[in-house]
């Protein structure tokens, strides 16, 4: 275990509780009343409402580009029912905080994979301080706190098995001679395409191009940047993390096909 | 008097600036430029333009949670008009710096009460280079810059009576045996209906739930969390705050019930 | 040159990634994992995308508040294509870093002008570790930690001339005895029109006020700030950066106006 007091270098923060609020500065105020003086990183607080599935992958996409520490992420629709809240230990050794719902899981397998995981003990929710719907400022902030100061998940919570825990409400990629399989797992506020069909998985040697299937068929260029299209076509390209992407040069792909978040995607070579 | 140099803990940030312009950094820059180290909460940048009833609620749900500090916030279609600047000391020791339009009040209340006021000196406003449209840049800044350093509100301002300062916007909530009656102060970016009648007010244990009137009167569900009802149905519960508010799960309360901030609630048991 | 380590008091970030994605969060974690522990301020994420004129009237506007440091700016449509990517050094002593497309030239200009270039050398490209689409993260983002840690910008890259830099895409302003031609730079959140004319040129003594022209010809009110006319009404005043700006007492006159980034103003005495 990897995660004794001072081995962490920053704590970052991924909600779906928007910037038009004051909850994200709640939030930060109990760190701060604690003495937490580890840099703080907003990762977003604009994943779309209730979406475990974008959160998830965009916390993600922003984990391995962070020094190990102690991530909390928060898109909770079950806030104030009996879901879980989990401690995740990474291989890494980073400590993620959030609700069993999915959601940590990318994150911790782009680390490396769980190490180690704990269920918070009853007694975290049985004050009468604690706000059934703001679990994350009166349950998880104070846990972020904790763990920053040292103290071990062991303590806080019980230790569960990582097949016990909720899946990543996303089917994982596959693949045979003819077909990939996946899924859109982002739309990106550009309104690019993000799949989690991994981009080495392409052979983009083949003739012809790639072929995308939803419920109809069609063709789309190959690129390596935006600007290998003209302007308003579509281009299929390798994403900053090494997925699959879809995107229109300078326009919204996911609008001009009509793709949202959870669909499925195929891809298959022309020839 | 409890605002010597070295006991603040924070700088929080509150205005309605939006996070779309680089006003909100020119007055980062002005207390970077002054060597100040405090850690700084952006509370929100994003309070509808001009809603002195909202931010001032918005900075009173911020406020309870952030170690003790000096806060500014912004809220000022007043500005470059002769409205004062006022410096207010909580009793908790927090100082507060803003407009004088009732936007700091309802904040200062939570902390305990306003401990003192002072008006800020003409001789703020009188350089040249003071623009007339950005206050908080080239007045309210600096004097949290000073503020931070050490320098005493009665060496920047005047003192006032609490009593001559503008009061906050919204009718303070009421009761008597029949009937509660209060107000919207806010609605969230869920859409969630947040009034300011206390929670503790309400009797639970009657029957038949409650009525909000407006001008008209209908029932809705007593919860604790929003999937306390179905999808989409109207729920009354208990806010993060103590407060009452009305909300649906998984959608919007505002739009349904087509209410707006300022509009009068009042609450009836049916029996 | 003023860019010996120690002398750098922030690290500010502009960019049109939008606060709805990971991105920005991945750029300052590049920041983190290098040790760098200036505080960072983000001017904004939410430029328009692709919008060059306003981002470059951003930075600019941000520039002279802020202490002098590193200044990360990034509104890149040209990205992965063979656009050079610069350092520039202001007479101030800052260093700016991004695109070469004209955007970080009218803040340079306001803190002095350039007093030197560099284009990175093509061997920060090489990496298969570049990401084609995400130069902030890959390329910007090190070359900021590396200035940040001291290495000289002539380390970095090659230096040009000033006078083979891509010129910021707006015309600008000018002046005979009848007339005054400029601009607009910027729209911004409240909807007022900024344009790019010194305010100093106007001559506010003059009979009848001014005329604005664009396709047509209309008088506005000269104002010091918005509530020197009715609610609605247009007012011509001074911006808080010393230009002319267009707005409407609690509306947004580039609605009323139709006036959009780039559209040439002119400025006409009524006598």
């Amino acid at each position: 275990m990897n995660n004794s007091n001072g081995s962490f270098r920053c704590i970052s923060f991924l909600s779906d509780f928007g910037s038009g609020d004051e909850t994200v500065a709640c939030c930060k105020g109990v760190l701060l009343q604690r003495g937490i003086s580890l840099p703080l990183v907003d990762i977003s607080h604009d994943v779309p409402p209730f979406d475990i599935i974008s959160g998830g992958w965009m916390l993600a996409g922003a984990a391995l580009y962070l020094p190990m520490g102690i991530h909390l992420a928060v898109v909770d629709p079950g806030v104030g029912t009996d879901r879980s809240i989990l401690i995740l230990e990474s291989k890494r050794g980073d400590l993620f905080v959030g609700p069993d719902n999915g959601l940590l899981l990318p994150a911790a397998k782009r680390l490396g994979g769980v190490e180690k995981a704990w269920k918070l003990r009853p007694e975290h929710f049985e004050s009468c301080q604690v706000s059934p719907t703001f679990h994350a400022r009166d349950v998880m902030a104070p846990v972020v706190a904790d763990l920053a100061a040292g103290v071990l998940p062991s303590n806080l919570g019980e230790g569960i098995s990582e097949k016990s825990l909720h899946v990543y409400p996303l089917a994982e990629p596959a693949r045979d001679k003819e077909r990939i399989s996946g899924a859109v797992a982002r739309i990106d506020t550009f309104g690019t395409v993000r799949t989690n069909i991994p981009w080495k998985w392409i052979d983009i040697g083949k003739e012809g191009g790639l072929r995308i299937s939803r419920s109809w068929l069609f063709s789309i260029s190959l690129g390596k940047t935006f600007s290998d299209v003209e302007l308003g076509d579509l281009v299929i390209l390798e994403d900053s993390w090494g997925y699959l992407s879809i995107a229109v040069n300078r326009g919204k792909a996911a609008d001009v096909l009509g793709f949202k978040v959870g669909d499925p995607i195929s891809v298959e070579y022309t020839m």
